[in-house]
């Protein structure tokens, strides 16, 4: 159920059709758009009497919505949502979802303070906007490497300050949560948690922005449903991002599924990164489907990139280069304004290799 | 790594072998076997030097694992994991694994105490030995039906006092775990939580039986890495659950995988149970595949018995009717003993409606 | 659109509906049932008056078919399809469809008379009523074996009368449908020819039973609309069979799906066997999924044996020995009046062996 | 098994190791390279004594080829393959497979000379080199519209004649073959008939380009496989075309697989086009993954164009607009020269509407 305000209703209005709708029992999401603000009414397991809040001052229009997510979709708020990130000492502000494409880039997991300083003086040179590593590894053996945790949080934050960075990193549990709450800029939540309802409700209840990845097997309507989630608590910096689906194709790691950017572009605001890294697990393969996802109109790109992959302790064949990923950037430089979008000029700091 | 003993070794030649891996600063797990003990080494990244530990009285070998399950490959362990429930009372124990097929059944979610002690009785004079009934459940949407939580978990053990039913019940989180291990004999973890390494490292520190549900796209190889997550921890009472995969076919709610039970059985001791309720999730759909799991070879059933189905809170289409679940005890009665198995005569209580 | 005619209509009556259905440009298929005749209409791109037939004498009712199968569907013929195949000498007849268990074995080639002999011989003993066996063999390689072709056909025509054993073997076009039509019983039609729709129109306009395999890919509904091409044509003995999909599961050649037993059994007439060697691709597996096939309700059993597998010219690994295929034979007996089904007892020869 | 010449070995001298090959039993095939020669050699079931071969003058080395595929290969051919049509009258020659992108535009199926013109005169002015129609339509159901047959191919020769348009059409069985390679440029061999091993070996036979699609639930193997069956019958001018594979995902009606394209262009020559209209199957995902497609490096697009596609008899929701076509036209011009391609200037005919 949705209730659209008059465009020219006041605060007082919006807070007053609130209140109303929190008395009923329900829980009120007032989500302002460009023209008007729409309240989103959850927690209703059936049918909300509509009569009585049509009659409050201020309201528009009470609609009910079909589908099954009510705050990821565009009936409740048509314009796209725009996260933003604000400037960092000398360090300029950064967007997801708007005219800029957002550059999500590091290695896999956080090895050591060397190895995550050297790559991110690498993609910060090179004009990423955002640092990926990760400190909490899910990974499918319980012998393998499972990330250095609170360690390599604190050097993502060093590498902040450093390089005016933002961080995204990943929380496997609700315990790590906080932590990862605490110490970076965007919480990623997996492929393998995407329907591990508890830490999306966990992370809902946090006013950090959130990239939920799909899961491996996760339908559109799944994926915004998953979303959904997190958004019901009140948190609605929600990214999405595709990193390749399960299927019977072998040439790949997984099948990267392009073909879910414009359908999500046309029932979500929510805005839409591509792992092409994930999503193919194959190094030659990353720079054309990176070029791919920037084509069909998505709102940026989270990659992996490694100086010496080789020794990684994480998915090393996946990882590009600094040099690819100074190619990739340069090649997708020159996309972006075909779909309107563009790159933000590199943070350029002076270094002996710079 | 894997250390054999000799067939004579005694109990303080095992411990020695134990604690000098233990000093190793690895993780030694002694698995008795009707012939021999072995001891599973984890926690080596590489290789173990096994010069030294060959050296051990009562070692008679020492034998590199190629799979990357350990604990729950047949090299590790090569006779079955049979699980024991005590008796309860006067009613008798109960088992999975063994020669006895293991019947779970119950409602999707218990709804009401008025609800689930129906059910309950219905499926105990059939012969079920396990009562299974949804205190957390994970649901696609936040706005559905969560679970009734502790009040249900409470409901469940007074079900086993006056039954005699074995409680099964899903744990959602590393919170719900706490008290899921507490009331319930078996704590499942469900299909989209497979690969939620966190709680399943937290189930493996419990020593109550785990019940782990295939993913909906695992292959066999990652289902059997996450049984190994929970037996890493010292916890290797696991028992797996096929309950139907994503694939592109559209006439079933999911693809229910058969052909895993003679796969899983030729390369892992641990039992096999199958749930043709989400295998299928359609009601008419659920006797026949029913029959065929138990004419493949498993080692039990879990289903979802409703004596109201159309008032179901959830899962209401895929649960059978009562009389339904009596039909089909007595198919899987007659197809057992072609597989070696049979069903223990069913527990009878005195009721008005017995 | 379908024609229901009353339960006491003349044959006149019948014949007269048919032509004038014909004369509105039509196709008119009249399917006997055990109560009336049903008359189905094809070959009307959208809506046929159905006034004026309602009119014609002996005319229950007209009813429009919503499904897009019409002839497949059970709404046309309520009635199981049981296709029946005479006497042959001193061999009984044999059915496909009804209450008998089709047994349909052999090798996947045919490389020799003598390999050929040998294993109809072994099959012939242990109860199978159908002798598979392959003339033309698509294989994925064309440097693989292609199938002795013709000189296969003959083999198993003088198999057919020493044997009793009916034919059935695949076409891969319209040259070897020809011939394929000419000596065997059944012409099969493998998953990668199901939409080869020319293929399909062809072994309509012959009268012989078509056994139709389903594609790797292919949807209940694109399985019985394949079935529909051939029936609308006017051969109405089709005969489906389940070999398995495409799945990303690693642990089988294909993932067998038995849930669409019970699926085409709600939605249409036509009788279903299972392919467990095609379905599995593994010997170990064989056994477990044809129990599981018979348990589930199917109508029979396709089964590659071979008594030297080693030696096989293709699909080796998947045949079964002769002794498996006894105890395959003795178990689905078992298993069979559970589902009210039976084994018609085994064609007896007197043979050094026997 | 493979015969690399030496850079200057005589046509005599390739001859003659041709013959060699061919009265050992097997075949030859000159695969003339820009640097040399090599010869491919097929028939061989096992091992060919190279011993012999090696000594042969003007033969630089003999190699094991490990892939199933042979003809298909890098290991066989380095170059990529250039696919060369000469100029039709005034109107320029066009390639398929080098560095200009080959645009393949027009209806799903030929329904009319009005429909087909039209249609035609729009992608011509817009640029297109290649036109697109069905004659055969392979359908899923027996009642949907056919196609035209042979009055379709007399009108796409006509269009031919007019724009100076190269025409692609679906061959369906062996009958048909023999009337499109009478009448089009390239023909097509559509997804469900990609492992139709006869339709394949027949076309081989041709000495027509053929552009055949990758089926269903076909791995990158089994799609170089189907071309090696056409080549191995000595027609070497096969183009491969991604249209998307069957998964779960249910938001297009295929999932485009665009991480084929870097693969395929690893291990093999031949050239690859993507269809993004079977690909999404909704019109409003076609531009997107066009242009995703020529960023990739695809070496050109199959796209259905409709002028009035509500009315179209197949296929209308995924036919975009000739206004959308144009735009389509511009988008991938932009992209063209970033992946080193670029769209040879439109065809210009003068029209009223020009």
């Amino acid at each position: 159920m949705l209730v659209v305000m008059k465009s020219h209703a006041t605060p007082e209005q919006i807070q007053a059709v609130c209140d109303h709708i929190e008395q009923l029992g329900f829980r009120a999401h007032p989500l302002p758009g460009a023209q008007r603000t729409a309240i989103g009414i959850t927690g209703n397991q059936g049918e909300v009497d509509r009569g009585n809040i049509e009659e409050l001052s201020g309201v528009a229009e009470v609609i009910r919505v079909s589908k099954p997510y009510k705050l990821a979709s565009r009936d409740v708020k048509e314009e796209d949502t725009i996260i933003r990130f604000p400037a960092l000492g000398s360090h300029p502000g950064a967007t997801i979802g708007g005219r800029d494409l957002a550059i999500v880039a590091g290695p896999c997991s956080i090895e050591s303070r060397d190895q995550a300083f050297a790559i991110a003086e690498y993609v910060a040179q090179a004009g990423a906007q955002f640092f990926r590593g990760g400190a909490y590894k899910p990974r499918t053996s319980p012998y393998a490497f499972q990330g250095l945790g609170l360690e390599a949080l604190r050097i993502m934050a060093d590498i902040r300050s450093r390089f005016g960075l933002r961080i995204v990193t990943e929380a496997i549990d609700n315990e790590s949560l906080e932590l990862v709450a605490e110490y970076a800029d965007v919480i990623q939540i997996g492929a393998r948690n995407m329907q591990n309802f508890s830490l999306l409700k966990h992370a809902g209840k946090l006013r950090k922005p959130v990239l939920l990845k799909r899961g491996l097997s996760a339908t559109l309507e799944e994926f915004l449903m998953s979303a959904e989630y997190i958004m019901s608590e009140g948190n609605y910096e929600v990214i999405l991002c595709e990193r390749g689906v399960r299927t019977f194709a072998d040439h790949a790691r997984n099948t990267l599924d392009l073909s879910i950017i414009p359908a999500i572009q046309r029932v979500s605001h929510l805005p839409i990164l591509v792992d092409p890294s994930h999503g193919t697990g194959k190094r030659d393969s990353v720079l054309p489907m990176a070029r791919a996802a920037v084509a069909t109109g998505c709102d940026g790109i989270l990659v992996e990139v490694h100086h010496q992959p080789e020794k990684a302790l994480s998915d090393g064949p996946q990882s590009i280069y600094p040099a690819q990923f100074v190619r990739m950037m340069d090649e997708i430089q020159q996309i972006a304004p075909i779909v309107a979008r563009s790159l933000p000029r590199g943070i350029r700091i002076e270094t002996a290799a710079g």
